[in-house]
């Protein structure tokens, strides 16, 4: 009978995390364990790094997904993992996974089979408590500003354009709209609020994109959280709290240590949502991997993109560092799905729908082709893939000149990477003089300038359509002179297009920006296409029903 | 110039919390380090000790507080430090502070001066994330809930009749009363809720009474969440959903280790609140503390009329074993305050109003010796008493036979304690024969016979009296045979009364119970009296207003 990952997880033998940490020569002081296996680095242990040399930077990310998702982490992992086998000094850097979607639905997010980080069960549950100090400091926001508004409101914030919501790490859908300050006069000022959960706070995109507390400091102190009756910009400068918000996030923005299961070194740290943040792990992470290994394998969320174009268009401008190579993974049952077969035939062997649906593969790659990176395929093996459906994908790859490997990390661990590791390393070393190539200047371009740009090289649409809500808050961005920022695109991650049901490589679409928030902390302005979900409900049947402890204090029902 | 709180506790070397465990026998195995001055105990270090014997237990309580509070905590903190340097092995049991008063108006509670638990910013923020799991759990179970009224309420839970409420570990008066479930049939159940403090959720009681993960699991399981419309209760164990909660609370159940200034050993595990809740820490650090050291000192919240006296009558009987000692805390400042003098006079010297006042501890040392406890009086050392003042509380306890000492731990640290911590040792020597008398039988009488005892003999009223609605809530109770728990009251701590004007020690006053809560899980039942605050606001000018962090990382503002 297969195991399952916390079986797997549950029956492995760790490293103590002190080991580990010696591994990439990070010493006992420079590391703060939780645990026996869990660590924070120290900040001076990360200014120490400052003037190391950088390693080899790889991105690993997707197709356009089906439900099940592709596998990433699980391919991340199983990638380095194959890297450090091969001798190659590799780190890993992984976003943490939310409490929410756990006791929903997933059960867990810390890859899968014999590619797993570790403790997953801590890891999965409240790990160094990142996730909390981040609802902890949203809160307080928010309970400021209601403070500010029950005494008498000096600042003249608007109630009813207050952008800032609250934060829970649960998927809890009855909170999404609720009334604050009800009754009476000693309760506070009635409102309308919502709560997102936590992943989507800017809170969390922010530690993401931090360099160090006096960059968090700035950036929360920029956090635009509302306007005046007559339009005026209200800061969290305003409120003078950014110092009592970093101060909840200082432990917070200590990147984590931690192993896989073949005992590679893994920062996981950070895990903003991929749609109205930039969905990637803190650029402390990256940054410390960079310095620490010759091989770092880091990914993005969701398909290329959104996950990808945020990464090299948001991420890498502020990392100073553009990936050596992406890796874009893609298993069969989703091509097919791209070639038109429903979710229910994907376990059928169908090479011709598999032929179909590789034009989604494909303008993916040309997409990080185009950003002057390498790219490898990464054909993610299931049990129902077929010989002759993992030909076709070889096949179509090496037409367009574009090196494939089949990996099965899920049920190998490294030995079922070695492939995939060997073309990384060829790739990276055979592009040496490859120049990275941002998708649009930042700076020179305007909102629906940048926007269009993503609209037509990336998801290949014909243009995007702003309704008059959005047009008015570009008129808005302009006025405040923020237009400088990058665009973080809210789109389903389903299709190329902004129709989740529109497969394959859709063209001649266009795409509605429906309304623009300019996250100032963050840096970014998200433009929303269609509705976005920022808290997710759960299920009839929460995965929670079946979560225990046993006898010994270990976790059930975590998968 | 004097020193702050932080300043001291910053410019003090800490020994290696490896090295604070060895102190009292436990191995690097035994604990999890959470940075290298904190930890958890195991599980199995726990249970290694259950068949060891019980060192001596002495609990820290005081008059009727003045709103600056008497220094409890700081007398715990310097009388153990004191043990310890009498060459006692000691250790301390405290509960660990909420992060919501310490961003409002408190700014840290750890103890004072030089008699401090440290790293006090830590403590005094995440610390190892006790809250915040308890939070999520408690958060948890509301999403729950409210899943189960939006797809289809199986269980008929009257959502007018909910008795579960969210929490957040922050001052947030907004919060008190809201309605969530609003925006249309995708986003829930409307209905109306409220956020209580984290410290008051009925899971930290639970968390501090619970004496194993199974008896954890076991109290979740039995939490009231609400009726249907027909009054039938509702349990968390009809959503089952227990073993999800335990499991977000495997961690926080673990008590944590940290030292005070002067290195002795504290474990500093839960804090309920002490009007809705119980108001001690948790029974396993209790135990553990008893079993690793011969004297254990440990504080119950508020003055002795409510913390004390349920440490006696709720505690005891979970930990069985009764306190060998109590401590009453006095302050002049507070004598002076029941004596007739207000707040803004209590620092001129007024001996008259010393004497008026000691009725409220005469009152308290009287209740203590009831349960057949020895007691010692610590006149806890401010700036602004007089020898006069002090000479007049020696000369008083003496008439009534109480030890008495002066401490001054603030200032001095152990050597402020050592004239107490003799005090202490010599009743507990001189009374090896005394036997614990509890209160009431919780078995054999009624509820109201129960809180009848309690208003009469500790408050010394007259009687207690039930509002209709109390009445009918014990009518509920007795129908559901729930009256055989011991109950906790919800009252005013600055009175022996409910009225918090009426201070000394007054007479002839009636209770007025209005409401009465079956905490079953908790294992009590709440009895309210007037109305209690369970989320507190902040006030105009937080304490947050001062945070912040310094060039080197450290805490600034935590006073």
């Amino acid at each position: 009978m297969t195991q399952t990952d916390i079986q797997i997880a549950q029956a492995a033998t760790l490293n103590k995390i002190q080991d580990i940490a010696l591994k990439v020569g990070l010493t006992d002081e420079q590391i703060e364990p939780y645990g026996h296996y869990k660590a924070k680095l120290t900040m001076d242990a990360l200014k120490s790094l400052e003037t190391k040399e950088d390693g080899k930077l790889i991105l690993v990310t997707a197709i356009n997904p089906t439900p099940a998702g592709e596998g990433k982490s699980t391919v991340t992992i199983g990638l380095a993992d194959a890297l450090s086998r091969l001798g190659k000094q590799t780190m890993i850097a992984l976003r943490e996974p939310s409490l929410g979607p756990t006791m929903g639905i997933k059960g867990g997010a810390a890859g899968g089979g014999h590619a797993q980080v570790v403790p997953m069960e801590d890891i999965n549950l409240h790990f160094t408590g990142d996730m909390h100090a981040i609802t902890t400091a949203n809160n307080a926001l928010s309970a400021f500003i209601d403070n500010h508004l029950h005494h008498g409101n000096e600042l003249e914030i608007d109630t009813r354009r207050i952008l800032w919501k609250r934060v829970v790490d649960l998927n809890d859908r009855s909170l999404r709209h609720v009334n604050v300050g009800l009754g009476g006069p000693m309760q506070g000022v009635p409102r309308e609020d919502g709560f997102d959960i936590t992943v989507a706070s800017e809170i969390m995109a922010i530690l993401c994109l931090a360099k160090d507390l006096k960059d968090l400091k700035n950036r929360l102190a920029n956090i635009l959280i509302g306007y005046t009756a007559k339009k005026k910009p209200i800061f969290v400068r305003d409120l003078e709290v950014e110092g009592a918000l970093t101060l909840l996030l200082k432990e917070a923005l200590k990147p984590n240590l931690v192993q896989t299961l073949e005992h590679t070194p893994a920062i996981v740290h950070g895990g903003p949502f991929a749609n109205i943040a930039h969905g990637c792990n803190s650029i402390l992470a990256t940054q410390t991997a960079l310095k620490l290994a010759d091989y770092t394998v880091t990914e993005a969320g969701f398909g290329a993109d959104l996950g990808a174009e945020k990464f090299l268009d948001i991420k890498v401008p502020q990392l100073g560092k553009a990936p050596n190579a992406i890796v874009v993974v893609a298993t069969i049952r989703a091509l097919k799905m791209h070639g038109g077969i429903p979710l229910k035939a994907l376990n059928d062997e169908n090479p011709v729908a598999v032929a179909e649906g590789f034009a989604n593969l494909k303008k993916h790659i040309f997409n990080m082709k185009a950003y002057g990176i390498p790219v490898v395929v990464a054909i993610n093996a299931f049990v129902s893939d077929t010989e002759a459906e993992i030909d076709i994908v070889k096949e179509y790859c090496e037409a367009i000149h574009v090196p494939v490997a089949l990996t099965e990390v899920w049920e190998k661990g490294a030995a079922g990477g070695f492939l995939l590791a060997e073309k990384v390393i060829t790739a990276i070393e055979a592009e040496e003089t490859h120049s990275f190539t941002p998708l649009y200047d930042v700076a020179e371009l305007s909102v629906p300038e940048k926007i269009n740009k993503i609209v037509k090289n990336i998801y290949g649409g014909r243009q995007a359509n702003f309704t008059k809500k959005a047009l008015n808050q570009i008129k808005t961005i302009e006025e405040n002179g923020w237009e400088k920022l990058p665009i973080c695109m809210a789109k389903t991650q389903y299709s190329l297009s902004d129709d989740p049901h529109s497969l394959g490589a859709p063209t001649g679409f266009d795409v509605t920006i429906r309304e623009l928030v300019p996250k100032l902390g963050a840096g970014f302005i998200v433009a929303l296409t269609g509705d976005v979900m920022t808290m997710p409900g759960l299920p009839k049947y929460p995965a929670a029903l079946k979560m225990d402890v046993g006898e010994n204090g270990e976790a059930i029902g975590l998968f």
